[in-house]
């Protein structure tokens, strides 16, 4: 993750969420440690997967001591496997005790998320069909989340509701007709968006494309229907399948041609990487 | 929950989740609908499970708008089923559509971790031992996710770093013997805390007993080892089994008569339950 | 403007605004008002223009005090004359006090730019060109202005770095081409963002053109060459024209044809509208 | 600008700024910038006046990587003109690209508002008349627009309603008269503020200075009239003249002796002073 | 306290303080109340004194419960007797209990202050001196110290180091002399601000009687010296002496003819003044 | 105070507490010295007691700028004494003025707190009874004033509301019984927690210690009936005093042989130490 986020949008996050674990102080490691020792742990993997998330877990010790240092032996993205070190933390051993828990916390869910969607993404090779992740993300994680979608092979879908604008059903009845809510959204909002426009069947595939929709998404429709409007568009517009994609069912989605296919599950449902920090020890002050 | 924790410690998150899907405006709805529009629509259960988070859920709507109002046919900790009207929100058709994501997102997920741990600690059934939850929660949700084990009948461990001890290798390691850790533990930490040493073995059950633990955590231990450890504490102090915790290996675990049985799965990879608002419709104004 | 984006994105600024004006009290009011008295002033129109931000200037009272009343007898967009009254604010007379100043100076500054955006906007007229704004706002001021540039009659260029892709010079030499510098955004960049691309001459115009850039900015063009670049595109992109538009040339970039031509000046440099409190008088508590 | 203004009151504003111009990543320069290079850019000033701001525009680059490296040639103050090089920023390129119109947003305002102060300013040299700034600042804003009034040759009138007292006719309608609101005045605020008083017409005038107010604000009065309020009031109390101070009408003002003038537009109107980053290129690492 | 106050500068610390005591939630209470239960307890006064901070006291449980309300038999300064009901809260039983201690921290303490400085500025009564606080406030505590003082019959002196100027030997020696140390502030500082000097012998106090101070603070100065000083001064220049105040040396002061006396002790050192909350019990629900 | 809660707890207190004092500027510092010069300041003791809080004092000054350097002659808990060198400072002279006074105001109010409670403490040498603050702390404080009571040499209490239970009459009340309250508490808090009832009375006690009670606190009893509750009690219970502690009534207190004793007054009434920064020159710069 580039310095310039991290600064301006990951460093709150993380500062609030040490804070939520540790309301006054560690208590337990400042009971038994009353002075600064310098000490190291070892990131160990422990689970197979894609790792994702390394410059966040960095950043935690960090932002509790400038003075922690940490060593990096894979890179956002390498696939690891259970057993392998990936890494090593250096420090006052009391940071180290304080920020493991919220640092692994980030880095197991940014890989979880990474290894599902590399296992989603992989299917979907040799097509032309790429991945997209939705705005189903957990609440003040958007950032972390949809950095793993794309470290794990996915593509990004509007990042707000502020920088897309998707037109579904209760906008086009709001408007009057899908030309009128197109022609409303190209009017209002700034010019550099695309407009998407949601339709359940061909006749709305029909219209929305007549109404210079730039993306179309395919909602509820059988993979035949889905052919035949991929078809029908023919390029004119970027279409979007929109489901509950999942191992069984992407096969027919594929076949039917369509640009991309969102799934939420990537970042509401990915079990986390399972990840540890161990081996702590006192390493000679400098 | 209660309206003073949602006050202080929910609300700042409800909003800054809000603002994080609408940076500056929420552009779709803006372009399409100019002027105030009442609107009705409609919360519907599509999967099975046990629902939880519905006072944020309605806050989410409120926060937008306090002219919005609610109304829910279920309680948290009911079970639903697919298809199940669950509640109505009504209000500004803007702050339905601005809202839905958001108030979905944190409905959906805490509604997962519930049903996951409801699952679980069924599993508990007519045992003594208790399911407990851990620190390992998304960041900055945990007064969210600590919440929904409740709900779903788990009991919560400590909640933080300040507000629990518990004494591993390290902190051993860094004071010397188990009985030096928990003796500088009962100096240092607020009298009005546990302390509990997470051992290894025998021998140091036998020591952290005798150094006077209030809770002692059994680790990495085999089902006849814990059987031994629990008899020989005999009730002196509480037991904790920690480890990962499966459908499988629980019949293992609740035969060695551990008080509790904590799993960071509850949290960290519960699947989020699907639901989803619907049937929009505008409404007669008042 | 709308409650969501008010609540979500201007009511953290109008506080902060009205902390910077009161740091601990207003002390002339206090010293003479000790009481609460009920009062009741007028929004007068000093200066003809195009007013906005009415909505912004009454919720500045009611953040200082819930139970203030804004009445309003035009809305934003309308023409307004020296002397005309705009409308009155009734409530606890040291919230009036108090808050003069601060809801002037949002209302003044976005009269300001509306006004100024109207004036170059109408010069337009009858062409197929629009108005631009750019992200040369005030810092902290942009959900703001953008909305007084839209008010004017102008439209909204990308509301910052997050929501739009523009390749300038330095993005092609980093990448090695256009054509490169494009790919490279379309793969990277959420696939619901147009990616535009800014050139200096035809030739650039031809490999943006052939690159696939949804949008073309001209830049530094005299109106000969970019007559030319607007025949040569055909419409497969938008245009915009970038510079310094005034009264005096923008004649010339009318004939060129382009779609679009952005101006800083709406938002750095537009003088306010002048408008002022007047006839503060006790009235009956009710 | 001092270190402790800016690190208590400015930073705050100036992170707030880039947040809003970068609410998740700069997707143009990430897309074709994936690692760290480093690069040099210049600060070129396009137009002739006083640069002020120099230090805020550095820390705008320093908040965002503090690797970032600022070489001024110029002091804030100093005249500039078109084509001169005023300074050089050197750093990750990513940064220089994020930070640069925020940087510049900043820079240009607050040389905009210098330069025209001391065009005014300038005019009256030689008199005995003081140039004054007012309240009527943008919002959040303030620290830097009074900052640069000064650097711009004008003093500052108070900063905001907790550390002035200025009595108008509100208050003194709501005190009973002249005498009562400055002896409530006298008697409330802190002890080391100067009380000011609003007059209307030699009457108000001699009265405020019989109830010994520090400063006397001549409001709405001809030259004829301010010129005896000033012989009246004979060095007793200082003199302020309130009013749409212009080029055409400040003979006038000077000519009656009072002893500051106070001008709004110095704050709400100035237009910025053009400034530009330019010649953006890779530099050897070190 | 002025809603204003209150809502700009009490709210945040107010909420701060509740969310120090309450940092995810009240256990207690919510372990044994589960729903609502409307409820009202007594405020009642253990020991003779003045009370302040009523209304920041009632804003503890609004902040927690709009709905909470509060009923108050007294006035901010008035003399209260141990044993005295001074008002009632009545709202959701939680938020009485969740709220009290945080309620009665901010009205203990100020009405400790407020008692006081009574005593103190009792002392005085009958002279012309007038007594002053300090800046020797509790950290972030100002706004409601700075206010406890006035209640308790003090005035205040400069707020903070922003609104007020004060000379120390640092200051002058920086500037090289009493004359340039004034000459510089009057030329830097907002023209509202008075310029105060502190002197430590009769030759600086001739230099900055001579140099133009507003005020002149004698400092280590015995009563003779004082007196002496007070009448070189002779009018022209406010008095102040600071030192340690207390009631053994208080009368040798007034003695001096200074106009004020200032006191840290009365917001660093007063002794809170015991109060409680009493007779919670639930009442019938509306 | 160990670095992680300083980064996590204070910084951002103490930055309030600055900017309270500098809501603008340091006038005074900034009208007299324009530019960097170093200078060297002592902190000098002027009451004897115990020094707490040098690290808070520290951090004040390099939170307004990184180079200022502290180097302390004595630790937190050090006894002092009237006139000795506890430290120096050395920075730019602008940062050590504008400082001064915020880094005191903690430092004096944390040594006064610890004063007061090894004064206390040490009435309490060669009992078995320990003494304890509690949470009448001054508002958004208690991080600095629990660490004060800690380096006095009396123990924490519980923290907050949040991290310690104490059923009073009211929960014991709203449960319906001891027995009730306590178990309700059992079932609903997470299970580190100790569990405290609040007792007046015999009866009350001994319910509370057959429902299980981890601490029992005896209030409002004399002498003679705690000594019987103690007696009663044998060790199954730990016990806490809570009342009025004065170094009059102490002794009868320890003779019951009580476990525990609270004193609220540690952290509302006790006086500051009194400690000064002197001797403020210019250094060398490097």
């Amino acid at each position: 993750m580039d310095g310039v986020t991290m600064t301006l949008n990951c460093d709150k996050l993380i500062k609030m969420a040490l804070a939520e674990d540790i309301t006054s102080e560690d208590v337990s490691a400042n009971a038994v440690i009353r002075t600064y020792v310098k000490g190291n742990v070892q990131l160990i993997c422990k689970q197979s997967g894609v790792i994702c998330g390394l410059g966040v877990f960095a950043r935690t010790f960090e932002l509790l001591d400038p003075a922690t240092q940490t060593k990096l032996y894979v890179r956002d993205g390498d696939g690891v496997t259970a057993g392998q070190l990936l890494g090593e933390v250096t420090g006052d051993i009391r940071v180290l005790l304080s920020g493991e828990r919220t640092a692994l916390n980030f880095l197991q869910r940014m890989s979880g998320i990474a290894t599902y969607t590399r296992r989603v993404s992989d299917m979907l090779k040799g097509s032309k069909t790429k991945l997209l992740d939705t705005r189903k993300t957990t609440p003040n994680m958007r950032v972390f989340e949809k950095y793993a979608v794309k470290v794990g092979g996915g593509a990004n879908h509007r990042y707000n509701l502020s920088d897309g604008i998707l037109l579904k059903d209760n906008h086009i009845g709001a408007a009057g007709s899908i030309k009128k809510a197109v022609a409303m959204a190209r009017e209002y909002a700034p010019f550099v968006r695309k407009i998407e426009v949601e339709v359940e069947n061909l006749d709305m595939c029909r219209e929305a494309l007549e109404a210079g929709a730039d993306i179309i998404m395919l909602d509820n429709m059988s993979p035949a229907e889905m052919t035949e409007a991929v078809k029908l568009i023919g390029g004119r517009a970027l279409t979007e399948c929109s489901g509950n994609v999942t191992a069984e069912n992407i096969d027919r989605i594929i076949q039917t041609g369509v640009d991309y296919v969102s799934s939420g599950a990537l970042t509401h449902s990915a079990p986390i990487l399972d990840l540890s920090l161990k081996n702590l020890h006192p390493v000679q002050n400098d």
